[in-house]
Formats: C-alpha cells, structure tokens, sequence
C-alpha cells in the first residue's frame, strides 16, 4: 500500500506539473496579452546602431561627393544649381541607400544677379573722362575652374545698378563711427568710400555711408584680415597656399534681413502679395561693388589726405590716407574720380529646396532636422558643398540601414538642401514660413552643417545650452580629424574652452545670436534648439578672417583637398560627429537636453547685466529684480525637472509620462519668443539669442536698449530699457513654466 | 480493477486539472509582464460618471451660490469682490467637495472708478448758469439692495474726469455714420451728443465724437431697444417684470481693447513696465456718461432741429429731433446748455483671479480650461454670478467625486474665476499673457459661462466649428430647462437652427468673432478651441438688446429668481450641458473635435468672399486662387484624418499614436495665429475669428481691407487686400499641414 500510495503521489505530482506546464505556457492569458508595440515605445538609443554609423562615414564618399557637387559652378537658380539639385534627389531616392521619401519644394524668390552681357565696372576716370585705370572683371585663372563660363564675376548682390562718380575716401570698415570720424575733417557728399570687409555686415557699409552723402562703395579683402599679411601669388598664395591670390574678390549678399525680401512672414509662391521692391529696406541704396585687393592697393596707396589711425591701416605696403578727399597731387591719378558703373539685375525666380524624409516608427509627429544650403557663389567647393557632401555621406549610412531594415528613426528625421542661401538664408526661411505651426509644435531640434570644415585643426559648435550635452557625448565617441587616439571631444578643449561652475574645464560652445547660415529661421523665427557645428582653424596659427578662398571662384575641389582638408579627415570628423547627434536626437528615449545648462547660460547673461546696469538702471528708478527672480525660478525648474527625470524608470513608465517629459524639454525654447519684441528685425522673436550690436554677452534686447538710453539719455529711451526688462523676465519665467510641474 | 482505472484516472484528471489552473492563473508570467498603467492609458469617457454628474448638479444648490455671491455688491478690487473671492477659494478648498489645489493670483491693473465723494453730475444749465434740470445720480430704489452704500453709481469707466458743456444734440447710435449724417447740418464742434446703446462700441460712440468737435457724450438705453417699448415702473418694469426701471443705467467699460491698458503683452504685476496712461488708445477723450431713459428722455424730448430720420427714433412719446444743436425755442430748456462733470479717477490696484486644479490621471500636461469672471458692477446676479453659481455646481459635483476617489479626468481641469472682467476682460487676459507659451502647448479647449441665463428658453452657443459636435452630443443628454422629455438639442434646434450641408437642419452654434466675455484671449490670442454658452430667450417674444437689468442696480438675486429663471432650471440646464462637455473634454481618449465641421466654416466664408469680392479682385489683377487652394486642402486634410481615426482601433493602438491625433486636433487652431496680420488690434491674432467691422461673414482681415480699398480705390489699399488674402490662405494651408499625415 505505501509503495502504491508513493507511486500514486508521484504519478499525481507528474500529472500535477504537466498541468502547471500547460497551463502556464501553453493557454495564452488572453485578458492580459501584452501589446506588441510595447517594447518599441520603450527603446532607447541602440549604441550598437551609432558605432555602426561611425564605422561606415567614409572619406572617400565623402570626396566623391565633394567631386560630382563642385564640377561646376552652382550659383543659386543657375544650371549648376539645377544638377546640384538632380544630384541631391537621386541620391535621396536610390533604392539601396536613400531616404523613405525626397521631393523638390519651390519658391518664387526675389534675387539679384550681374548683367552677363553688361559687365560692372570700376575705373579712375580723369577731368576729360579719359579712363586711367580699370579694376579687373574677372579673377585671375589658375586653373581651368575659373574660366568657367558659369562663373559669375564679383559682384555686391542686392546693390542697385547705377552710375556712380566722385573722389575716392578710405573709410576703414564701413561702420557708423569710420564715416563720422571721416566726416570730422572731410565733407563726404559725392565721394566714393572704399571700405574692407569685416567689422560691419556687407551692405550696413553701403547705408552708413549713404548717410553721409557718399555716392558709391567699394568693398574689397584687406591682405591683413584674410591672408596674415601675404599677398603675391608667385609663391605665398593660392595655388601655392589656402591664402587668397591678389585678384580674388568676396562676393555676397548685401542684406540685412534673411528671407525673401518681397515676401517678409509669407511663403514666397506664385500669387503670393509681394511688397514694392522700393519699399525694401537693409539694402544698399547707393552702386557698390567688390574688389580684389591687388586693385584695392593701387587705389589706397594713391590716396592723398592725412594719415588714418593705426587701427584701420591694413596689409598693403603704404600708408593708407583717408583720401583727400581723392588721390595724391603726386599719383598719376591726381584729381582724377572713381568710377562705378553697376548693372545688377533684379529676378524673380523659382529657387528650389531639395528635401528628404526618414519616417520615425514610434513618433512620427517628431521630427529632427538636418540641414544646409546647396547653393554656392562660384563652385563653393568648401561653401557650402563641404557640408552637402557631409550630409549626403550620412544620408548614404542612415539610408542603407533603413533599406536593409537593421533601423528606423524612433523620431521622424527630416533633410533639408535649401536653395538660395547666399542671398539671404533664402530657402530656409520659406520653409520655416510656410510649415510654421507644424515646425514649431513638433521639432525637436535643428542641426546645422553648412560649411563643414573651415579648415581641419578643431571641432567648432554653436548651439542652444541645453544641447551642449549632447554635443559633448557624441564627440568623445569620436576621433579627432587625422587621429586614431584622441577624440574630437579631447582635441576641441585644448583649442577652444571655457570654465563652467557646474562642469569645470569644458570646451567652448558657442551660441547662436547671429544669422549666418540657415539655422537663422530655425533659432530666432520658431525657437527650435539648434545646432551649428564644423571643423575650424588652430587660431594660434591664423588671424583669417574667415578661410581665404571664401566666395571667390577659388573655392574649388582643387582647393578644398589640398589646402583645407586634405584626406578629407575634418569632413569625416564633422559627419561622425553631427550624426551620432541626429541619432540621438531622432532615438532617445528622453531627448538629450540639459536645462540646467541652459539656465547656467542665463546665469552668466544675468551676472553680466547685473553688473553693467544695475546701478544706472536703480538711479533711473528701473529694478533687476524681475530678471533676477525670472532667472533663479528658471534654475529651481530645470533642477526639479532633472529630479523628475533622475528619479523615473523611464522605459516603464507610461510612454505619454515619457512623452510629458520630452515635451517639456522641447518647447520650453518656444516660450522665448516674442513676436513683438525687435519689430524692426526680420524674423527675430527668440529674446535671448536675438543678434545685439551692443556687443555685450547678455540679455541683447536689454543690452541695445541700454545703449541707447545711456547715449541720449532721454526718459523715453530709459522706458524702453524697462520694457526690454519686462519682456526679457516675462519670457524666462515662461519658460520655466515650461520646466516645472506641468500642472 | 476497472472501477480503480477510472479513478485514478478521474484523480489524474482533477489533478491536471488543478496544475493547469494554477499553471495559468498562480504564476505570473514574468516575461511578459503587462504594465499597470495599461488599462489606464486606453480609457475613454465612462458614460456612467457623465450619468453621475448630470443627476447630482441641482436647482438648490446653484439658488444657494447665487445668493451667497450677490449679498453685497462685487465691483472689482472692491470690499465685496474680496468676500467673493474668499467664498470660492473656501468653497474649492473644502475637504469634501473641492478641487485638488487652489489659489488666488493676483495682478496690478488699471482701473477707473467714480469718486465717491464726488459723484458725477449731469445738468441742464442756462446761460445765467442756473442749473435747470439735474439728471439722477443714482437708481430709483425699489428693494434694500439699491441702497445698499458698495453700490457704485453710474459711469462711464476709463471716460476722463473733466467738465463739458455745449448745446445737446442726438447721434443716434453714437456710429461714424450717425455724426457724419449730423455733421451735414449742424456744425457739431462744442456739443454735447446723446446717443442710445448699441450698434457701436461704448468708448467709439465717445471717439467717434470727438473727431467731430464734440466735447461731451451722454449714452442711455431706449425703452425700445430694451423694454420692448415699455416705461412705466408702476406696473410695467422691474420689479414688477424683468423689464429695466426708468432709472437704471447700464455702466461699462469704455474701452476698445481687452486686457490691462497698460500693460501690453505683459502680465500686470508689481515691476512690470507700464506705457503712460496718455498713451492709451481706444479709450474716449471726452468726459462720457451713461443716464437712465427716464433722464434722457427729458432731454431728447425737448431738442430742437430737424425731426431725426425715421430709423433714429425710439421708443420715447415724441419725435427725436437732430437738436438745434440745443432746445426748442417752446421748451423751458430754451437756449440752455447740458453740461458734464465727471470725476472720474483712475487706480492702479491689485485684481485677483482664483484658480484651482484638478490634475490629470494620465495627461496631466493636457489642460481643459473651465472660466468665468467674478467681478460685477452691482450685485451682478444674472451677470456673471449666474455663470459663478454653476461654475461653483460643477466644481462641488467633479470635486466631491475626485475626494471620495470614484473619478479622475485623464486630462488636467483647470478653473479659473477671473477677476476685473467688466474693466476689460483683464483677469483673463494678464494670465493668458503671464502662461501664454504653457497655455498655447497644453491647452485642449476653454469653456466659458459667464451669464449663464440671460432668459430660460433655449441654449445659446458660440464655439470653434469643431466642437460643435461635443456640444451637440452633450446637449442631447441634458433635459432642456423646466422639462423632462426634451433635451436641450431638441428645445435649442427650434429656437435656433441652420441648413448645414453634411448635417441636414441643426441647431445654430455661433463664432466666437469678438471679445465679449473672457473666452477672447483664449480664442484670438491663443488660438485654443472655445467655447461661450447660456440659456437666453425666445427672440420671438421680445427684443430686448440684452436682459435689462445688465450692468444695472436692478441685477440682484430678486431679479434672478423671479424673472429670469425661477427655480433655477435654466441654470440646471446649462451647468449640466456645459459640465457634460468638460467631462468630455477631459476623459475622451480621442478629443472630441470634429474638423470637417471646420472645413464646412471655412468654405461657408470662402463662398461669401468668392461670392463678394471675386469680380472685382480679379479686376485689380488679385487671384483667389490661392484661398479656394487652402480650403480646398483644409477640407481634404479633414477627411483625411477622420479616415485614419475612423480605421483605428484607438484603444489597441500605441498611446503615442492617439497622442499624435490629439495633437494634431489640439493644435490645428494655432495654425490660424499671425501676430502681425492686425497689428492696430490688441491680442486679435486668429485670423479666422478676429472681430471684423465689415459685417460680412468671410475673413475679417480680408473682408475690412476690401471695404476699405472699395471706398477709397487706392492701390495701396488694393495691396493690402492682396496681403489679406496670403496671409489668410498661408494660414489655412498651415492649419491643413496639421491634420494631413503628420510626415
């Protein structure tokens, strides 16, 4: 019996265990089946997805790339432009390695060109209007590039066409205080200025100088701002070096605003209203033109009048005089005028962006952006077809592990080639106009990489605070530019750092106040944190203004891998570096942005204002304390949202939990903007990046206020300081509002 | 043997049997755990809680508010408006039945009192400075609460203090038609106007004088346009009807622009910049007065002139003469002036808003923003505490179900009890200025009750077209005031009806184009879907402008009760419907909001404006193309997106995929916000609801710039027509982007 009873027990335990088996595996619980898409919405950045990424941007592609874009000129609208254009959308459409869609998007620009068959002119005209002297149309050919028919000679875009005669004045950079210190000992009306680049923006030397009655400006690349002083081209300059040859002449837009011109806050189409072209402001109103510094020196060295200050004398071997007004009684051009003879066109045209979409699978409704201009000046091998061979090198990656299905974006990633950017970020901002609402409410962020190496030695990047983090992560997962062993992270500190009471010694991000390039729109029209980002000189090694071939027909692939990155190793550095950025931008779980850097910026502004203003303003009867509040609220919040975020199980969390967060992060930028803030300037409403010609690393709107108001003094000037104060509070305390507990 | 077999067996099988149950349901799988927050995620609106809620909101309950909030008059800043605000924050602190969090939030605002130890006087004065005839400075009284001393007079706030005197004449309506037709015969430089309420803004009828020379404005309600002709207090008015007594006086507000006049943009507080008080617009410039009609009638009676046309005249026993300027040669006023003394003061004080919350369960980032004002010029029973009284219902119904944890919206409730609406809608509008980014990115929807009963007939909504449906379906629920068979559909669709294409005959759900009650900053600053709604009357019994005790002494718990909406059954109703949406609003899983009944606004305005203004656009060489392309679009974009809601199974689908859904119907409206398209009109950015003077129900901004290019025929007028139109067809196409797919 007990053998019987033992054997039963254990038949029963068998039989027992068999139905636990079958019970647990194999009758699925119906009432509680787990979705499928539960695990998508918890995936985080897949490290192994980014090391693939780096191991894959090679240079070589991105070489090639360099070599198809830069065959020929591809100056905005132009055929050049229109096979840059071919070319970006085949290779976004390629059925192994493109993007899930790409389409080419118009507008309908205003923009300015030469008279192909009228060419400008500049001469020396005597008193019998016997032509002494002519400056050269066309740069010098070294190569056959420059005798590409394609090729448009130098010229100021957006300068009207005209007819402009008068004795010459030297008027240093073109600011305001160059024509009033000018203006002390001469009477400028009907001369014509002579000014070198830097300094001031391109056409704010054609209206200072309009003001004074000067009649014409000329423009041209002092050999001290651009070439450390070099200036042959037997031997120092290109081809010889990256130095810009005697002949080489900056082209450019001469506009203050960004945009369409005609179609301010409208997407430029076909019926679309456009405003008078008289009623355009921030343009030249008086013929201007640039030039080459070998004809700017057989000018300025002939200039009479007294001796200019040390601090506007260049790189010539003369002294530059301020003109008497006109030339020396000893030069053979005494009292001889200059001449301008200027027949720039304005067109209407259809300018074209080339866009690209990668679909995100878990949050299609966030998009990350990637972008740069496609348009060059001349053959713009470095600007800016570094960057679009960059972009096409990542494309090329991201777009073969799409296809082969090892990846998808958890975000939507868009690619943008904008047209029309030389003549003011044109492409970009009609993008921006006309996708307005839906940019703003689902962007994340928006990185730039136009010209993608000024020249090889260290990583350059300006950003939002708050995406220094992930700058910094995604550059010490990558070597540096030629190296094998040391990081682009570790190369950048040794060039460019700052101390940061939070982070200590850390490298130098820059931030975005200007409108260089096409993150314009991005930053100070829609408040998406962005990033500009490339790969630049070793300061200790240059004064260059900027690299010396820059919107001249010498900026070619001959050019660029030879004398700016040769090997192409600063190209692959940028494309490792913003790429592991947009990866994690389009795949974190929680998007990679640190408030409390953010607010450490403000801090700083905050410190700077402080100090520079606060004992004036209390004497006006105007308190900081609203600022100050704003700015340590800002602090508190971002500390507590870290906390939040420090103290969640973010993959276990209800996904809109996760989302709550990532929304926050994301607009807290938005609640920066007011529209009403800088009436007077296209396009910027982001009251803390706005551009400031106060110069002072603070609060812009408040810092240009002050200014004025300690200039004239007036009560009225002081009130608008106080408006600035309230404006600037109001909005930081918005955006911790932002931060803090959303309700 | 057999008999042992089989029970073995049936043991084997009870044991198996036992294993496999708890195989299935005793061990959990730990793999494929399912999260917690599951179920949770996926809820959509419970009927049963709609159910819970409509049988608990109760006729007494709501008595009880209003008697309590109208014991004492509740001016803003005012003694009595502190009583008010303790009363609601007690009430949405309490333990049982409050909200999970409330506070009072105060702003520093501009405001105009009458002085109290000086009252305003109106007076006939001859020319020997006799004062023959003093209009009444205060209401006749006919109940305790008339005499009660917070009482304030009659006036005209933000009319300047300042003495006036001239010969009387009668401007009808106050319009700039009215003194121009004036203007033909009598030269009205130094008069005095008398003009009725309505058909012009209070402060324009002031403005609009003034442009013509006139120093002094009196304004009165006309027995015909309030009493249905009726004028005797001894059985015809108040308190014998709900019709206004001979001496009641509507004050107001005579401003033009919504929010603190001095503070912009900017959330009033303690160091927030302040324009000068000189610098305010839309204000009169002329000491201005509001009398009674029994005052008036003495006045306009005697007036001398031409008989006024027949469209002037009103429900006095005499013809309305122009006036001479001045009296009849017959009247004992004979070559007598009127004369204004108007102390009025300004003050900057503290106004407070109270706010509570209940927070969200799963999207607390998503806001269902419920409002009323608090502040009334007298005991303002019908206006606002008729809205306060419900709003008080609602909360004490939601709150005592969140305390005894039977319910919490998905999505965060937040209330708030604005304060110094009468002055200009200024609680509401300083804290959309103070969150104005928080609010623009979380907001679902504004619901606002402000007087909830201006009669008991039939409901009464304004809305963005997409929720007309939400109000559609809650009002289906609710029995309609004083029934039990109807509901409030049913009743609202005879009173008030319309022809829609996709819906057949429906009730009539108005726009929301001006800045009557607080929903305007919500509406035309941020863009987030509103809603206005009350109980009102039965147009075919009376014409009464507005219920005539409105802004008057007479509006008191008596008036309510007893003409109004006795047993309080019109408040019951419009508690029940407008709570019904909140509960909607806030739990919907999907929200709510039907876009193609946006597409069907929006082509309704397309056709009158292709209808008005086509010919003559087309022959100034303006296409509409552009706007048929937007609404084109907007419709496709609608159907496009109900068909995706219609093919998913919203519950099984991933949260982030609803979320992007919501998204895209939370955030359309904000694509209709251009700040800049009406830079003269303070917070109007909605381009499809801003307040138009045209009349024509078509967009405003193009509507008024084609009235004004038709009148002047200028083409700079025509181009602003032309910017119209783009800015208008951009923001539709914007608006479509949102609900096409979102990449």
């Amino acid at each position: 019996m007990i053998k019987e009873a033992v054997i039963g027990t254990l038949c029963g335990l068998v039989v027992l265990t068999i139905g636990i088996l079958i019970g647990h595996f194999g009758i699925e619980k119906k009432s509680e089946a787990v979705p499928s898409w539960l695990n998508d919405v918890a995936k985080d950045v897949d490290e192994k997805i980014i090391q693939q990424f780096l191991s894959e941007v090679d240079t070589v592609q991105i070489q090639e790339n360099l070599r198809e874009l830069t065959k020929v000129p591809h100056l905005a609208t132009s055929p050049g432009d229109e096979q840059t254009v071919q070319f970006v959308l085949n290779r976004w459409q390629d059925a192994q390695t493109g993007l899930d869609k790409a389409w080419r998007q118009e507008y309908k620009v205003y923009l300015s060109f030469p008279d192909p068959n009228n060419p400008n002119k500049v001469t020396v005209v005597n008193q019998e209007d016997s032509v002494l002297f002519s400056v050269r149309e066309k740069e010098k050919t070294y190569y056959p590039e420059q005798d590409d028919p394609q090729v448009v000679q130098p010229y100021a875009a957006y300068s009207p066409a005209g007819h402009a005669r008068g004795k010459l004045v030297y008027a240093n950079q073109g600011k305001p205080s160059d024509y009033e210190r000018l203006n002390q000992t001469i009477d400028l009306r009907g001369t014509i200025a002579i000014t070198r680049y830097g300094g001031e923006g391109r056409g704010a030397k054609a209206i200072n100088a309009a003001a004074y009655g000067v009649v014409g400006v000329l423009v041209y690349t002092d050999p001290l701002d651009i070439n450390d002083g070099l200036m042959s081209d037997t031997n120092e300059t290109y081809p010889h070096s990256w130095y810009l040859p005697p002949s080489g002449v900056e082209r450019g837009s001469y506009t203050k605003d960004f945009g369409d011109l005609l179609t301010p806050y409208l997407a430029a189409k076909e019926e679309t209203y456009r405003i008078p072209p008289e009623d355009i402001s921030g343009i030249p109103p008086i013929p201007t033109q640039p030039i080459g510094f070998e004809d700017a020196r057989s000018l300025i060295c002939e200039l009479a009048g007294d001796p200019a200050p040390s601090e506007w004398q260049g790189g010539f071997d003369c002294t530059y005089n301020y003109g008497g007004p006109g030339f020396k009684p000893t030069s053979p051009f005494n009292s001889s005028d200059v001449k301008l003879d200027i027949f720039n066109q304005e067109k209407i045209i259809n300018s074209s962006n080339v866009m690209g979409v990668i679909t995100g699978s878990v949050e299609p409704d966030r998009y990350v952006i990637y972008g740069n201009h496609r348009d060059s000046w001349v053959h713009g091998a470095i600007d800016p077809s570094s960057g679009t061979s960059v972009m096409l090198e990542i494309t090329r990656v991201l777009g073969g592990m799409v296809k082969q299905g090892k990846w998808r974006p958890r975000r939507s990633i868009i690619f943008g080639s904008w047209g029309a950017e030389e003549f003011g970020l044109i492409g970009s901002a009609e993008y921006t106009e006309e996708y307005f609402t839906k940019l703003s409410e689902r962007t994340v962020g928006y990185i730039n990489v136009d010209i993608a190496v000024f020249a090889n030695a260290t990583l350059r990047a300006s950003a939002m605070p708050s995406m220094q983090s992930v700058i910094f992560q995604a550059s010490r997962q990558v070597n540096a530019a030629g190296s094998d062993s040391t990081s682009v992270y570790d190369n950048w500190i040794r060039y460019s750092n700052r101390t940061s009471p939070t982070h200590g010694v850390i490298p130098r991000v820059g931030y975005l106040n200007g409108a260089g390039s096409d993150y314009a729109a991005f930053v100070h029209y829609l408040g998406i944190a962005s990033i500009d980002m490339s790969y630049t000189y070793d300061r200790s090694k240059t004064n260059a203004r900027i690299y010396p071939a820059y919107h001249t027909a010498y900026d070619t692939f001959h050019y660029a891998s030879n004398f700016i990155d040769p090997g192409f190793v600063g190209h692959q550095a940028v494309g490792r570096t913003a790429g592991n950025i947009l990866i994690r931008l389009a795949d974190s779980l929680l998007l990679p942005f640190n408030c409390s850097d953010y607010a450490e910026s403000l801090e700083d502004y905050l410190n700077t204002a402080v100090t520079s203003y606060q004992t004036q303003l209390q004497a006006e009867g105007i308190s900081m304390e609203p600022l100050k509040h704003a700015v340590a609220n800002f602090r508190r919040a971002a500390e507590q949202l870290d906390k939040v975020i420090q103290s969640s199980d973010l993959a276990n969390e209800t996904p809109l939990k996760v989302r709550k967060i990532n929304d926050q992060l994301m607009l807290m930028d938005r609640a920066f903007l007011n529209p009403l803030a800088f009436p007077d300037e296209y396009g910027f409403r982001h009251v803390i990046w706005a551009s400031s010609s106060s110069g002072k690393p603070t609060f812009p709107g408040l810092a240009d206020a002050f200014a004025r108001a300690e200039s004239s003094g007036s009560s009225s000037d002081w009130q608008k300081v106080h408006y600035h104060l309230s404006v600037v509070s109001q909005a930081i305390e918005g955006a911790a509002d932002m931060l803090n507990e959303v309700i």
